[in-house]
């Protein structure tokens, strides 16, 4: 298959992902990335510095042999430590079994990391400020600009657009929404967020709790905290743009002081250059885009957020677009680069499952946010550790997503609502639930697969 | 107010009415469209050629003062004429009341008479081959090319794009997606349609019932047909772009013929040129376009189409567009030209109503190709009718969304979907609906409406 030749648009972590995977297939890869090669230029600050590597996405480490590098560089995170107002803290561990955890890392991190193994390959060409412009999908060719100004035109058997929310090669698909019947959306929540830091001890060391994701929640607005390496924290405040405790309200130094101070005294007293990081950041937006479809004839496809951005809520953006790739992989084993059969397969697999992972992302805002600290809840998270710690075949929502990689997402979200709200209505009812009958709760949660699968 | 400028993009039906009621309280409107004049050039063919004129739209005329001229260049329908594959036909009538009908009227016709009285005020500046390209929220100036090339950039107090469903207002907005956190869906039907043709009779005459509205239902697929002036219909296909009985299987004219006899042996008696028509015109398709917010800084402000398109089968996409005007009319009513109080009330109010007529008309489809041809479906129908005769207060969903300009479609939907329910109940274990107590079932719905405002 050597000497077929694929571009791929964008050199962020899936599509340089895939263009190492495919190039140990054989092929011939273009990576065309817009912007310069982040390993020898300052990365831009306040925009999500690390993320959360669960299951999926180190099964599509692991394919490219480099779970274990990665996992290296990685920071576990047992669980979620919820902060209270009056600085409390208790740990609600992700699952009652040993090994399922999921994994700080630094996105620049990871993102070089491949970059550096990409480079590796004699069959992969980078090309740093090449800046996809504009996809003919007629004539079965793409445009860039390059650094100069001059624009190349790129032929390929095949061109895989993973240049994230704002793709340019999903731009070229809505150019021709009417002929296509390309149907799109973008969602924004009413949330925004910022990013804060919380620096390393004196001694280097780390100021929270190393081995755990700290979430404040606090009703409509929350901030979360995850680990870095060097023993700093980046955190992340969650609140409305507008409305009181909003992002409006918090427009002078006077005011995110007295906000810090009264919602998150704890941290605030551990961030030093918060006013600082505060007003330098920038705010962001949260979005949820889907489209369909994700190919077009056969030759041009649309892989990671460029087909699918969800919001942060899930951790599960990355470990998503790396499962693209492991199911393109998989449809390549079938299939070699017959990619007319292969395109239509991948994006019908992955539609209904990115679209489960995008809703469940929105949805588990409010779980964060509000219901972790509420008293139902954190009973029906202490009964969920205490079955996925005796019964095997016990898997909580959150498990599902998070630590099996072998079943959809969509099978995830529809089961795990099911199983959450017979255990929620079972914990609104019990006083103790240390008095529960496990096997009977099992017994029920058994019948809800079977009828499922019937 | 007169020394206040307004710019509407768009000289189609609602923006040139409400050019028309702006222009009567005295505003400078400038109208720009970027045709040409259709006053002075042949309409492209094969495109919505005709329309259903309903209560929410005759208010609007009626605020400018053209309800009766535009009544007396259409023409009423009173009813669904279904027609089965053996050529059987029946009527189900929109109402069990007089005067609640529908008005087949030419788009074209429709709008040359608002563009005529439009150019009667001399306070409404026309411009034809005038293309918004542009906007530009921040300077608050839109910027047009001219038939020439030129480019002239504009200002005005407010903005209003009514520019159709490809509007280049939205599309500004559309670029600052992440900053206004623009939120826009545009989802495309399986279906599309192609516009055909019956010709008068001999004489002159209607080949078909003239006041109805003709349907010929398939389950997958259907064809509709409106009586036009010169005794003509035009007659609409809607079916699946693929699979069968859909577009893509008909690609040769034997097949199309094959398909007509099979299906519409009726109606394509009465096609001469059924071939050629569907040869000719172009296949369309069809989209649903939601957004918000739909104004920016009090400026700027989508209206129609550009803020919701609809697909076509509740018949509202029209009568949706003038209601906007009327709701504007009244804003303006209570806060003059403050069109930064006005536009963030315009859109509030509009946008859940826009939702449900969207969502309405999508459910619809189902409806008019497949239900009105169920028996438990054409019992509601008698059954319905015969209440709307009986019981002044009883309103089907159709006459709710139709004949009551006074109820929101936020209303019509929630309400009529819970009475369809209800009666499509009744249907489906009654024989004989002639032996009802009609007396208890209004009971019923009367209880479904006291609940909801309880």
């Amino acid at each position: 298959m050597s000497g077929k030749s694929i571009v791929i648009i964008g050199a962020g972590l899936s599509g340089t992902l895939l263009a190492i995977r495919l190039a140990q297939r054989g092929f011939k890869v273009q990576l065309h990335e817009k912007r310069a090669d982040m390993r020898h230029v300052q990365m831009s600050a306040g925009r999500s510095i690390n993320m959360a590597l669960s299951d999926r996405g180190i099964k599509a480490l692991k394919l490219i042999g480099m779970d274990e590098f990665m996992l290296n560089a990685s920071i576990p995170m047992t669980g979620r430590m919820i902060h209270s107002p009056d600085g409390q803290t208790s740990l609600q561990p992700y699952s009652g079994r040993p090994g399922e955890y999921i994994n700080s890392i630094s996105r620049g991190g990871l993102n070089i990391g491949l970059l550096d193994k990409a480079e590796s390959y004699e069959n992969i060409s980078l090309y740093f400020n090449s800046d996809c412009i504009d996809a003919d999908t007629e004539r079965g060719i793409c445009r860039f600009r390059n650094t100069d100004g001059t624009i190349s035109e790129v032929k390929a058997d095949l061109f895989v657009g993973a240049d994230g929310a704002g793709s340019a090669l999903r731009n070229a698909f809505y150019k021709h929404s009417a002929s296509l019947r390309f149907s799109f959306s973008q969602q924004f929540l009413t949330a925004g967020y910022k990013e804060l830091h919380i620096p390393p001890g004196n001694e280097g060391g780390f100021l929270l709790e190393k081995n755990a994701l700290h979430i404040w929640p606090r009703g409509r607005f929350m901030m979360i905290g995850l680990p870095n390496l060097d023993g700093s924290f980046t955190m992340t405040l969650f609140t409305d743009f507008d409305g009181e405790n909003g992002f409006e309200s918090l427009q002078a130094e006077d005011d995110v002081e007295k906000y810090f101070n009264k919602y998150f005294p704890d941290a605030s007293a551990l961030m030093p250059d918060l006013k600082k990081d505060f007003f330098m950041n920038p705010t962001g937006s949260l979005g949820t885009v889907k489209c369909w479809p994700w190919q077009y004839g056969g030759k041009f496809a649309l892989l990671g957020d460029a087909a699918h951005a969800v919001v942060p809520f899930y951790g599960q953006g990355m470990n998503c677009s790396f499962e693209d790739c492991v199911v393109l992989d998989q449809l390549i084993d079938q299939y070699g680069d017959d990619w007319p059969s292969i395109l239509p397969k991948y994006q019908d697999a992955r539609k209904q499952n990115t679209d489960a992972i995008a809703d469940l992302a929105v949805e588990n805002f409010v779980e964060m946010r509000d219901l972790v600290a509420d008293p139902v809840y954190i009973k029906k998270r202490q009964l969920e550790t205490r079955l996925e710690f005796n019964y095997p075949d016990y898997f909580s929502k959150y498990s599902m997503v998070t630590f099996r990689a072998d079943l959809p997402y969509s099978f995830a979200k529809e089961m795990g609502n099911k199983q959450n709200q017979l255990l929620m209505d079972i914990c609104s009812t019990t006083s103790d639930i240390s008095t529960l009958d496990t096997d009977a709760v099992m017994d029920q949660i058994r019948k809800l697969r079977e009828d499922r699968q019937e």
